[in-house]
């Protein structure tokens, strides 16, 4: 990938790491092994000579002397076991969390680009008079601010944003492009919302149409959508607003793409779900969780807090106890899978054939010579 | 949740309920309890003394003589024997369907929301000289309307659709923002369409090209869609076009988001799916069939009408015979599941051990004593 | 659905072949059967008579007779042994490979529809003054191209398609309305972008917030998205952008609507992906794989070329050798589910019990008669 500043942008290491580093995390090059200017990052294997690297992965190790890196970010026990003393050819900086200060480094650089984008209110956005728009909100070309909207300072919205009537965004929010709020949502300070995501949507509610044969009377969704700070939602997720309540995501949650939160659903702070996971309606999700890519949750359950879903995983039934739960098909070659999976309809009846030969034995044993069969 | 009505706004429950019973179903306030001035619709645990409550399940009838509400619908049967003389804080209205009146009333109460939102078409809609707009047709900013677009009378577009040449919408549809149709779709009357759903797309055809390493040549799709009256489609579903044909959705057809129907395949009457069901192409699904969250069906199948197919089920066959369908492996905690799954790659061998030990203790029986095991 | 050519741009049967055979399919009629004009393209049993058909699939062979099209074609194979020396009421048009020459001529009706939509620069469409717009470009109202876009010649954008800062496509690219291209993504020639796709969005990454109770620090996304040509990608897909490196789909890739390819993936030449599928982080592969509906990879594994992935299947390890996979919980009636998933749990202990009776029951045999029991 190219390099992420321009030549004559290149920052100092000392000046990176300094304000990169906003959450004070204990990192510092060895002393007396320079300076160098950096233009960006990238991995052990991949960096250039003009990028800062990190180790995180005690399995890449052994690309660390080949890293053509200006800087790279270990552990001080990598240091001290591995390289003190040798001739390394990079600035080795010392830091007790590299992954963490890694993923502060590219918030910084992406935090560069960003700053450098166009500004301002696009002329072709189309604002309703009584929307509330703070200081230095950036609105991109071709989006739609409905009545009574508010968006706090700092926010900036790309092109083709929609913020229906009512609905409120915090500070320093960023909505990339296409991004749909209904009325009647609110989302908190430094929400991160992606293409294509659309909060706010009518939760799925009918009841049956005595009238017809078989129709259907819609549920109009009176509820809203309402989320706290620091969540991030992925391209084309949808979180439907509640049927009389708020659907709820707490502080924190993130959710990647292609998620389905049902209506009047609550997520817990700091849970996270990855690609494709879908939460029908009316579950609760407790604090801390993390669903892994296309798991589903039935509706009307209750999950409890630090409980982790695996992949591919169907959640039929309410989860109390902290921990990790799974129900995934094993896959293998396809005439396997046909000759065990053709057992799977006759399980129960396998269960039985098992339980009269256990008693045919006991009773013949019995019969035999009084003795307990050996089980 | 704030009340949907300001103070002013605030409705008279008799009028209320005349003007939502648009089935006419059998509700009235008990004679004599008053008639409150109502400016919302709540739970019964939720709603305040402004707002109309109902009672429909069963399980939430201890939170009756807590509700705060200004009126509550209950049956006749729950006045009968349980409040009957009792001195109770809301106007009891009693309604042979509860459910069924809640449904109508969120009705009405969206129905003034929207009344009330902007009118007729947006300056900065592009629309083609050839479309035909009905009467009463609102068109919200940034929408595009192709050549020989019809739009029937009273149907409201949000903010950035987009209607493809040629493609038609009925009465009175509803499109929320960013609602796409490509060129050669039709859509029935009273359709509601959510944010972010593409009807229309190309369906996936491909022919082997002989020409190359395992390339492709693409199946250009000529079908449309054809899609009956009062119609729901979800947030962010697909419905593709087909392949010469159309891909056909029957009246009264619910999808919730982000729901894949493949091309060419047909939906009958009423059927509903919740969000995340795939549907592959040339798949024929019978009347007022459910599916499921995440249900899954292969291509090429029928499906009869009256089918229910649970969540998360992958449907490989045709179903002729009304009923419940499911296939879903159970989750349990990670190790329980590692211990149990490690079974099913050995489940066909396991019948034949079964098998073996029934031989063995039969021709064991016979050879000892002459008699026929118990079984 | 109704003919696709107007009467008076009707198309001689031989000039037809002639236009659509871009491959040099060995095609041509029966000679002195004809050359009727030739309005559009239908089924053995839909087509009318001025349409040409086919019959690829020997199960539609039956229809043949009764078809009503102009013109069929047919093998030669078919021609010999079924028509010859019959009198059949169409032009048989005798083909080494009909389904490959039903491709080519969808492909040629589509194309001669897209030649007449408005082409150029739509006034409304916002774009960036560095951006190098190619020759014969049309661009859709609403759309916005940023900062130092590149778009190859030929190639046509939908409305509100939007192409962030710095991304370029290739020549001769169909963008249908409504597609989002991040910034930092570069799609080769001849791609087919659907609606609603949105390519480059975040990686989801994070690293552990050692601040808070289980908060997440961001891991900005910093690479981007390289795409091959030849590709199509459908409806609401999402491929998201590397963290430091791309994420790449190769040549020939063709995706179908709502999958979603996660940061660093890899996909090799001519791999096809059917609707709802999902490939977590960092998975790579290979060339002519084929992944049918709804099946899920876990992340960082390697699947080799010409491996195929059955629907609904999860794939939790990596496979490297060529084949079809599968691994699906077969479904049925759900009171047989209940019965035999109740099984699932126990599975273990039902193995051990088998063993233990095989164990008892060569424990008798060898104590009765020093026989080893028959197995």
């Amino acid at each position: 990938m190219p390099l992420l500043l321009a030549p004559e942008q290149a920052i100092a290491l000392d000046r990176l790491l300094a304000e990169a580093n906003v959450f004070g995390v204990d990192c510092k090059p060895v002393p007396g092994s320079g300076n160098p200017l950096i233009r960006g990052l990238g991995s052990l294997s991949g960096a250039c000579p003009e990028q800062i690297s990190f180790l995180s992965n005690p399995k890449l190790q052994e690309q660390l002397l080949g890293c053509r890196a200006a800087a790279v970010i270990i552990t001080p026990a990598v240091w001290e076991e591995q390289l003190k003393g040798r001739d390394i050819p990079f600035v080795p900086v010392l830091c007790s969390e590299p992954y963490l200060m890694y993923a502060l480094l590219a918030q910084w650089f992406d935090r560069h680009r960003i700053e450098k984008l166009p500004k301002g209110i696009h002329p072709t956005a189309v604002i309703a008079e009584s929307a509330q728009i703070g200081d230095g909100v950036s609105i991109g070309p071709h989006c739609v601010i409905e009545e009574g909207v508010r968006i706090g300072e700092g926010s900036r919205l790309g092109p083709g944003c929609v913020i229906g009537a009512g609905s409120s965004l915090g500070k320093d929010c960023l909505l990339h492009a296409r991004v749909t709020l209904y009325h009647g949502v609110t989302v908190g300070d430094r929400a991160i919302l992606h293409s294509g995501c659309v909060l706010g949507a009518d939760g799925f509610g009918f009841a049956p149409d005595p009238r017809g044969q078989g129709g259907w009377a819609k549920i109009a969704q009176l509820g809203g959508v309402l989320i706290g700070d620091d969540v991030e939602i992925g391209a084309n997720t949808t979180v439907d607003r509640g049927a009389l309540e708020n659907t709820v995501l707490g502080n924190g949650v993130k959710l990647d793409n292609q998620i389905m939160i049902g209506h009047n659903c609550q997520v817990g702070d700091h849970t996270a779900m990855a690609a494709c996971v879908g939460v029908a309606g009316s579950t609760i999700i407790g604090k801390r969780c993390t669903l892994a890519g296309a798991a589903m949750t039935a509706g009307h359950l209750t999950i409890g807090d630090d409980v982790h879903i695996s992949g591919a995983t169907a959640v039929t039934s309410s989860i109390l106890k902290p921990g990790r739960y799974t129900g995934v098909f094993p896959f293998s070659g396809h005439s396997d899978w046909q000759r065990n999976a053709a057992v799977l309809p006759q399980l129960g009846a396998l269960r039985r054939r098992v339980r009269a030969l256990e008693r045919q034995l006991q009773e013949s044993g019995d019969a035999e010579s009084c003795q307990t069969p050996s089980q």
